[in-house]
């Protein structure tokens, strides 16, 4: 596939318009219906991660498929202790509506999946990461994001859950050394479809949008 | 828009094929024609990064529109800075296959955004970032690819500049001391469309894809 090619796909307003919707309607789930995911199907969404951009072709995506039940109640008992731990940094009716708040699927989600970054992967030989190693790990955000938008165009529902000890949940899944956990992924099918987001239904924080947030230099 | 909807859009293996595609033919640009970009259309794809994910609906990302010449000027004596530092950094073939490489369209592109994660905003209090506070940056990284992958489905391309000194360029664009920089998004119409990374066809980096990056616990 070397060269300019000149058959490359144009996108049209209908297939754009899709796209925005897919957008809209991307949503952070927590909520499964425990009816199971065909394992192709997720190999086939995790193989289109090999199409995300990374730093210097550094590939430095690591995928652990968390399915064994020692797996599943360590990283359970982590995301509870957290979540208790993040609780009690909240006071009187902020506390109430987080302790109300559902902040995983971990326990109904059919698929679930943590996402590392390999921070020492000699692959790419280091380009674009001199001044911003951090760019390693967001090559793999933006393969989480690939991911999320592709399962989301399957009608599948993707679930983020960050609270968690990145490192504990690291040495129970007995990964390298060298691998950061960038995304704890629950994957299933939604018992819900919403337009806007479980953290604004529930009165927590509303989207704001990017009117303020545009600068001129 | 509060509760379950019952019109949510179906999305069909059409447009399953269409996003794949999308997916396949988005490249990190760093050739650009001269010709202009509609300001508005830069603004609607900017607003539509307001419908990416954010750790507790924080919506963390500030973007700076990079125009004027000083602005621009020291963006580029940054870059150019750092890429001689990196170059150093490398000796023999792979010295001279990195010299020979075109890593910044900072010259012609006619879009120029620096994006950057503000990590003390108050908003969403602090959720979902307690253990792991680096899910701000991560949620403009999500912002970013999702602008990448909008701009590419208008036939735009979109290069993100990594050799850069963070510091520096905040100070440079005088952004508030809490704001961190993630992206620097060169943006324009690209001057060709390939399949393949522009490191692979130079010969720096294969993709290797995921095969081997999957391990199951």
């Amino acid at each position: 596939m070397a060269g300019p090619l000149t058959d490359h796909p144009e996108f049209g307003p209908e297939f754009r318009e899709r796209l925005a919707a897919l957008f809209a309607w991307r949503r952070d789930v927590r909520r499964f219906r425990p009816d199971p995911v065909a394992p192709d199907l997720v190999r086939r969404l995790i193989d289109q991660c090999g199409l995300a951009p990374s730093v210097g072709l550094s590939e430095p995506w690591r995928f652990v498929m968390v399915e064994s039940g020692t797996a599943r109640a360590a990283a359970l008992a982590n995301f509870e202790a957290a979540n208790a731990d993040a609780l009690a940094g909240y006071s009187g009716d902020q506390a109430r509506l987080y302790a109300s708040l559902k902040l995983s699927g971990m326990r109904d989600a059919p698929v679930q999946i943590a996402i590392f970054c390999d921070e020492e992967t000699p692959q790419g030989a280091g380009l674009g990461a001199q001044t911003m190693p951090e760019m390693r790990r967001y090559s793999v955000v933006c393969a989480v994001m690939q991911l999320w938008l592709s399962a989301r165009a399957e009608g599948l529902g993707a679930g983020w859950v960050s609270i968690l000890d990145p490192e504990r949940l690291a040495r129970d899944l007995e990964v390298p050394e060298s691998w950061r956990l960038i995304a704890y992924l629950c994957l299933g099918w939604p018992e819900e479809e919403h337009a806007d987001a479980e953290l604004e239904r529930a009165g927590w924080q509303d989207r704001l949008g990017v009117d303020n947030r545009v600068l001129t230099r």
